[in-house]
């Protein structure tokens, strides 16, 4: 989606208030209630747009595995335990009851296995098949969460897993996201638009540049290249920035809380507001992303 | 939609837990968070399903109004404060970045008008111009709350306002539904699928027959008779069962909220779980509503 509608969105909208903790522009907004915080994120998923059903490149299973895994990547790059998930299932004519109850099957597994309750949401009809996924989590504390504005020069920029491929059924990095804001990390993200996308949203919200070596970055199996790796976007993996004397810690918990493979693809600068992408060859290159959510 | 999906997807849900304290079947889901409870709700609005642009029946604004009146509709009939609210924008080529920003706007008037706060959403490319609204809100105490399944045999049935009229910008009744709970009354629905339906959800949910007398019902101008003003859907009015001893104490509450008009349109019965609808002449009718919240 156009960044244009999205920064008129966010300038429509009130400021972050008392109760609102964090709002427009983290991967999920933050509230605080009583002596919790509960953390929201809104995912939809689109037949046509983020999926086919026709040409057998995803089944409706997968669909609503990946909806639901799409918004609790958002919770994992805040670093927040997983809580209710609510989904709102727009059902078209071709594909009927059968289709949405395997899409909501898909969902429910993906909730069992990583400890969240569907709770409740909508069903309507719709031209096209259409998910749409409210994730809220919960906090203890502010401190157990990170955004996307902390990011100091000087830091460390690592990835967990391989970028650019298309697991069919992602696992969100739940386990990695909390143990790295536990481990102290700056600032997070996770990698749903793509890192040339997302490394550019982390420098921009903290105001420091995001020096990224594209020579490091993990390519999944398959992957053609770092381009592909970098812009291919829908990655479920997460994108932070550590304090270097942060950097045995972070490598521990990250191998204590899953064994994901973690990598560091680049360090902090206080360049302009942003992010810079260099090939192995030291040469800058731009990288066009895509960008929609607000 | 289809009754059938709508129960087969509740089948396939994890029963209410310690945190959850009401999920499927209720207006909203309420979970349980430290001292608080967090009241969820989810609604979604497609284009040429529940509005249309292309005849200027309904205009961008408009949608984006009703979308968040519809989700707060149900927080109302809970008897639950609004808190925030987060949208996810499914954007069309026809409809374009004017329309979801004036869409946008809608959703923002009525959201300030009602103390809602706007913290987050999604925007996606979509074949047709959808919104799906998700609204939070919070109550300190379980009995601050309503759900349906509370009726009881010899309750006195209460509606607000006026039935079957389609208002372009609907106020959700917030107030009157926090003083009904207030007030004690015993089970509460929003009209949004017409009280012929909704009627007998408080009936089998709550395991009484609601009898509902036709004759009494309050027509919106321009409603031909009862049976548009049972049966239209997308009110958002609400319906209330109360013990007898409360009538008055209900009348008197639910004027000093906001003045809307109240009538009393039937009693609950120990009959057959679900809603029965008489005649002016006494004749039980069968109304056909529609269904679509799980």
């Amino acid at each position: 989606m156009e960044r244009s509608l999205i920064e008129s969105i966010a300038a429509a909208l009130p400021a972050d208030g008392v109760r609102v903790v964090r709002g427009v522009g983290d991967d999920a907004a933050v509230v605080r209630v009583g002596g919790k915080l509960c953390v929201t994120s809104v995912d939809a998923m689109v037949e046509g747009v983020h999926f086919r059903l026709d040409d057998g490149s995803a089944s409706p299973f997968d669909v609503g595995w990946r909806a639901l895994a799409g918004a609790l990547s958002d919770l994992a790059a805040m670093g927040s335990k997983p809580g209710e998930a609510y989904i709102a299932l727009g059902v078209s004519r071709q594909a009927g009851e059968e289709q949405a109850l395997a899409l909501m099957r898909g969902a429910l597994q993906l909730a069992t296995a990583t400890g969240t309750v569907l709770a409740g949401g909508d069903v309507v009809k719709s031209p096209v098949l259409t998910a749409c996924v409210t994730v809220v989590g919960w906090a203890d504390d502010e401190r157990e969460l990170i955004g996307r504005d902390g990011a100091l020069p000087g830091d460390l920029v690592g990835v967990t897993g391989r970028l650019g491929g298309k697991p069919g059924r992602p696992v969100p990095r739940l386990a990695e996201g909390r143990a790295l804001a536990r481990a102290g990390a700056h600032a997070m993200i996770d990698l749903s638009d793509g890192l040339a996308t997302d490394a550019r949203h982390i420098g921009e919200r903290s105001g420091v540049s995001l020096e990224i070596e594209l020579g490091q970055l993990p390519l999944d199996a398959g992957v053609s290249g770092w381009e592909q790796a970098a812009t291919a976007g829908e990655d479920y993996e997460l994108c932070f920035c550590v304090a270097p004397a942060d950097r045995g810690r972070v490598e521990r918990v990250l191998h204590e809380a899953d064994g994901a493979p973690l990598t560091w693809v680049g360090r902090v600068s206080d360049g302009p507001p942003g992010a810079s992408f260099l090939d192995e060859h030291g040469v800058q290159q731009r990288l066009e992303g895509f960008e929609h959510r607000w």
